[in-house]
Formats: structure tokens, C-alpha cells, sequence
């Protein structure tokens, strides 16, 4: 059985790297990425893994028997002022995992999953699908004016390489991922471990409001077009029109122009993020707000244009891993508790081209992206004890 | 009678001062302030008036009469990218009026009324009614960071010096400002002129909105504090509160944090500006305001705080200006009608301690601070002989 305690001593090894008093920030192609690829090769080598660094800097340890290989990984990369477990828990329990079977394992760590530098979330697992559009990419340029090109060069990896990423799938059989929880719901539930059915649908919409900049004193109420006040409409819409629970509606970033004190708002610019379990509930979701975005702007005397930004249309992980999964989860005694994720993963990247599944760990406080994020690794051992067992019966 | 041939040569020497392909910018303290400082001397020098400059800026060409005196005036500062009309039509109209009378004249330009550089509307006028925290402003910086202390400094004037502008407000026995109307009012009741009863109530809230930065996918509904759906649910109710036509409300400025595209908001800042006639109806609205924001905290689990960042309770005219003013408009024999003004204006600040009265001229774009307002000069020659006939009426 793989313990807490052989956990917990794999994760340690990454206590010192890229964390500060914000918490970790393990940002791509970073000194402190360098310093995890170290750890991820001396665990490699405790367990008899040859490690290569592919063409998007993904990480493999890879066992000695000729692919395709079932895998298990996630990734080491955060947030700047991330926490303890996103990723490295994945990446610490598939070493543990590979450490306790007989059958052959590669482990994998996906480079730049979290995206964080160069907003290119899940770049690692994107590339080896061949869905990265390189050339755009790779002109990306982080807060410092540094491009993500340079950045890799920096890193030791040749860019030019990274459209040729796309041939190491061909390696893989499958692919499996434990991950930390980014909800309450497990806890809630009062489990350790749950098994992923798929990622929610997405959809991240553009909004431009175009009204006009006026005096906000002497312009007449019939006589504005304030885009701010349009905005706020559309908002409260966007809300109201979300059916259900498990529909979640953020307005995450809004500009306003020319935002002073005594002036309408001419233009707004507003980005909104939908996701529920299935992807046709968010697409009737954007044809509602699209009306109410009509009737809006005919009120308001504005001009409101929607975009989709990105629209995934979610995953569904393969129905044999599901059930292996549940098994694993099942022979320890526990509930094989299903649940739909709603953030980004590895896993749903790969899960378009090849099996894949996931098993969540609990999060008492279900936050992520922050030095709050929280782990019992006796939760996780579970996991990787489920994990193995649902490997053997895959065979 | 005053010609609109007269009003415009005046005005034309002013067209070279600060004009650029985004308008005209004379912000206080520049270059282009001095040019038309230069201007105003000249104007003062054909008419035999004595010009000072006191210790706020404020320009005063002095009739050779002792005082107190009655005085007419605007401004000549504009905001970034303003028009050609917005304070100069005032004083080119008030050097009209000296120059037709046989009465002593003093004509007055207050510096910085737009306060474009510094944040300080009404700096001259505030200074000179004794209402100006001079230690306060003195530190503000512009956006190159140079403070209001360095850029008087620059301009040829005693920083030290500004709270002693007060002393001259006892030269005043009454103010008199012709402005261009900021509205379409004039330009719809079909006139080219009104008599102003009196400014607007004014109030500007500050909100503060504090809830939880969290993850757009994987936070479930009922656990979210998302600080930028509060805002939206707030500005609606900011609007819907607000009672009848002549009652407007704007969400001018708005902040998130940490406004990234996956994130939900976690801080909000916004400004609201409400005016209405009677300040008694903005403090009620700023109630009902303040209970609405109470409820919305509470159903969307975010802190709300409401902070007064200034409250002008509306200034009435004095009521023998205004009669003499609309016997002069009368005289003329046009209507003589009556409105309210929703800007700020220096006369509004003068009228806190001395007699003081305006006329707006019609502006048929109703623009203002833009290239876009507009004036038919035949209209101010209107105003300004109408304010001519209310002078000799007062006596």
C-alpha cells in the first residue's frame, strides 16, 4: 500500500522551490521550473525511469519496455502566490504510484499548465495533441516584455521545435491524473477521493458596450448612452438567465473608458465566463443573453457586440477508465463518488485523443490558486492506492 | 449693442492658445495658460483696466474706481481636448459687456476651473470664498508627477501665498458669469438663452465592495462573494431609485481586483454621481441607496461600505440677479426662461457668500469638454446684452 508518509516525503523535496511568503510561484520557463525538473529527475532515477524533456519542455520518466505506456502525471508549474498541491500532488503521488506497481508506469509532468506567464493555460498537454498554434504563441509576450520564445530559449528548449511536440503522443496508451479538489464538494460530502466524469462545458464571451462620454451632470437621462450603466444590465442578465445550480456565471474582468469622476462611461469592454456540465446548456445560455444583449442596447442607446472568446465544449473521460477508477475507489471500501469538474485540466486535454481519466482529492477548504489551498496526504494516498488498484485491473 | 462681430474677434485671439488636433488644452499652470493670460492683459490694456493676478491664479482687470465692484467673468483653463467655448466665451463676453458699459466693470478669469490637471475644480473661485484645503492641494501631483505646489511654482506664483486669496473676495459686491449651456435644454425649447436658478445638488459616492477572489469554474454558487455582481446588482439599484426625469445618476469610475480573465472579482471601487435639483432628494436616494446595498451585501455574502467623497448641496441664485437678469433677457424681447444648471460653475461657488448670478447660451450639440460643443456667437451677443441690460437695472 502506498502510505501518507511516502507522500508527503516526495513533496517535501519541492518545499523550497519557488515558494516565498505569497506562497509558490513556479511560473514557466523559470529558474524555479529548473530547480522541480531536478527534483523530477532524481525521482526518476530512484525508480529506475530514463527522463526526457520533450520539444514543450513536458517532463517524462519513462519505463523501460518499449511504448506505448499507460501514464500518470500532472504538472509542477503554479500561479505566482500558488499553493502546495495543484499539480506537484499529481505529479508526487504518480512517482508513488510508479514505486508500487510491478506493471510498467510513465510519469508525466506537463509544462506551463497553469498558463500563468503568458496566459497559455495547459500549453504542455496542447502541444502534444498538436492543438498549439506555435507561431502565435511563441510571440506571446509575459509582464516583462519578454516573449515566450526568448523565454524558452532561456530555458534551454529551441522553439522552433515546438509544433514537432505533437509526435510524442503516439507513446501514450492512456492517461490518468490525481488533482486537488478546487471545490468544497467533497468535503461536503465527507470524502476523500471522487472520481471525474468529465470537465464542464466553457465558454468565455467578449463584450464591447459603445456608448458615448459625456458630462455626467448635464446630460439628460434620455440623452445617455452610458455603457457603464448597459454594463451592469447585461451583468445582472447574465446571472438571471443561468439555469440551475451547476451553472456558474463570472464576470471576471471589466474596462472602462474614460473612467473619471464626472464623466459617463463611453466604452466598456467585459469578459464573461460560463461553464456547466453539458456545453448545450451554455450554448442556449449565450442565445439568451444574446437577446437580452438586443434588447439592452435598444433601452440604452448603446452598441453591444458579443464574442465567444473560447468555447470548450467539456470532455467526457473514457467510460472504461471511469469504471476502473470506480472500482479502485470501491475495493477500499469506499463510495465511488462521480462528480463533474469545472476547471481546466491535463487529463481533458488528452482525454480528446486518447483514454483518460481523473480522481479528485479533498480540499477542506476549497480554494485554489492561493497558499489556502489545503491537502490531508492521508486523502491522497487513498487516492494513489485507487489509482494503482484501477491500474492493475486496466492490465 | 454688443455685436456678435465684437464677441468673436475676441474669442479669435484666444484660437491659436492650446489648440491642437484633440481640441484646445489649456490646463492651469502651462504654457498655454500663460498665452492666455497674455491675451486677458491685452483685452484689460484697450479698455483702460488695471490687471492682478492674485495669490490662487485668479485674473482681475480692475475698474479705476474704488471698490467693491460688480464683476462678470468665467474662466479661460479647458479641460484635455475641450472646446473653444467652455469658460472663454464667458470672459470674451464679460470684456464685451466692460467694454459697452459706461458703469464700472470688473472683469474676472478664475484659474483652474476645470481642474483637469490637479483633480481641483473651482480652484480659483474656492480659494477666493476661503473653501480650499491649500496645504491639501498644494501636495496633489499630475500625472508626470510634478506637485500643484512645483507647477504654481513654475507659473510665477507663491505656493505659500494661496490661503491668503480669501482677502480679495471683499473687492466683490457681485459676480455675473455667461457660460455655454452643457445640455441640449436651450437648443429643444428652441432659445438662445436662460437664466440659471440656481446649481444642481450634487453628491459623489464612494463604494467599496469587498468578497473573495476565487477560482470562475470551480466555485459553486452559493459559496461565491463575487464582488463585480454585487457592483452590477448596486448600479441598477442606483438607477432605479432614482426618482423622475430631471434626477440622473452615473457610474462614472469602476476598479477590479485582481480583474483576471479565470477569477472572480474579488474588490470592486466605484464612483456614483447623483444631482438633482433639490439635495434634499439626493440625500433620500442616497438612503433608500444605502438599504439596497445592505440587502445585496447580505444575499451575495460581499461587505458594502457607501462613503460621501463630496456633497454640494445646490446653490440658489441670488433673487434680485435673477429678475434683473430675466428683465434683461425680457427686455430683449425674448422669453425669459428659467433652469437649473447640473455642472459646477465658479458663480456657483461665489454665490455661497456674495450676490451672484449666471446666463447659459445655447450649445446645439449639447457636448461639452470636446471639440464638439458648439456656439453661434449671435447667441452670446444676446447673452451678453442681456446682462448688460440686467447691470443697469441693479444699479
Amino acid at each position: 500500500m502506498i502510505t501518507a508518509a511516502d507522500i508527503e516525503s516526495r513533496l517535501a523535496g519541492l518545499d523550497e522551490i519557488g515558494n516565498g511568503p505569497d506562497g509558490f510561484s513556479r511560473l514557466s520557463w523559470t529558474l524555479a521550473e529548473a530547480a522541480a525538473r531536478a527534483w523530477f529527475e532524481q525521482q526518476a532515477e530512484r525508480l529506475g525511469l530514463a527522463v526526457e524533456r520533450d520539444r514543450a519542455g513536458n517532463l517524462w520518466a519513462c519505463p523501460p519496455v518499449p511504448a506505448p505506456w499507460r501514464a500518470v502525471g500532472s504538472h509542477l508549474d503554479t500561479v505566482a502566490g500558488g499553493g502546495r498541491y495543484d499539480g506537484a500532488l499529481g505529479v508526487a503521488c504518480a512517482f508513488a504510484v510508479a514505486g508500487e506497481l510491478e506493471a510498467p508506469v510513465a510519469v508525466l509532468s506537463f509544462a506551463d499548465e497553469e498558463g500563468a506567464r503568458f496566459n497559455t493555460p495547459t500549453f504542455g498537454s496542447r502541444a502534444l495533441v498538436g492543438r498549439l498554434d506555435a507561431a502565435e504563441v511563441l510571440t506571446r509576450v509575459d509582464a516583462e516584455g519578454t516573449t515566450m520564445a526568448a523565454a524558452m530559449r532561456d530555458a534551454g528548449l529551441a522553439p522552433e521545435g515546438l509544433a514537432e511536440a505533437s509526435a510524442g503522443l503516439g507513446r501514450l496508451r492512456s492517461f490518468l491524473e490525481i488533482h486537488i479538489d478546487q471545490s468544497r464538494e467533497l468535503d461536503e460530502a465527507g470524502l476523500p477521493v471522487g472520481i471525474v466524469t468529465g470537465l464542464a462545458g466553457r465558454l468565455r464571451v467578449a463584450v464591447e458596450i459603445r456608448g458615448e462620454a459625456d458630462h455626467a451632470g448635464t446630460t439628460r437621462r434620455g440623452e445617455r448612452r452610458d455603457a457603464m450603466a448597459a454594463a451592469a444590465r447585461l451583468i445582472v442578465a447574465a446571472e438571471d438567465l443561468a439555469p440551475g445550480s451547476d451553472f456558474v456565471v463570472t464576470p471576471t474582468r471589466l474596462l472602462v473608458e474614460p473612467n473619471a469622476l464626472s464623466t459617463i462611461a463611453g466604452e466598456v469592454r467585459l469578459w464573461l465566463d460560463a461553464r456547466a456540465p453539458a456545453v448545450a446548456a451554455v450554448d442556449d445560455w449565450l442565445r439568451s443573453l444574446t437577446d437580452a444583449a438586443t434588447r439592452i442596447a435598444a433601452e440604452r442607446r448603446v452598441e453591444i457586440a458579443l464574442a465567444t472568446a473560447s468555447r470548450s465544449p467539456g470532455t467526457p473521460f473514457d467510460e472504461g477508465i471511469r469504471r476502473a477508477l470506480r472500482d479502485g475507489v470501491e475495493s477500499l471500501g469506499l463510495p465511488g463518488r462521480e462528480m463533474v469538474c469545472f476547471a481546466g485540466h491535463d487529463a481533458g486535454v488528452l482525454a480528446e485523443r486518447i483514454p483518460a481519466g481523473m480522481l479528485l482529492v479533498r480540499n477542506p477548504t476549497g480554494v485554489s490558486h492561493s497558499p489556502r489551498e489545503n491537502v490531508d496526504v492521508a486523502d491522497a494516498a487513498v487516492a494513489a492506492n485507487a489509482l494503482a488498484a484501477a491500474w492493475e485491473s486496466l492490465g
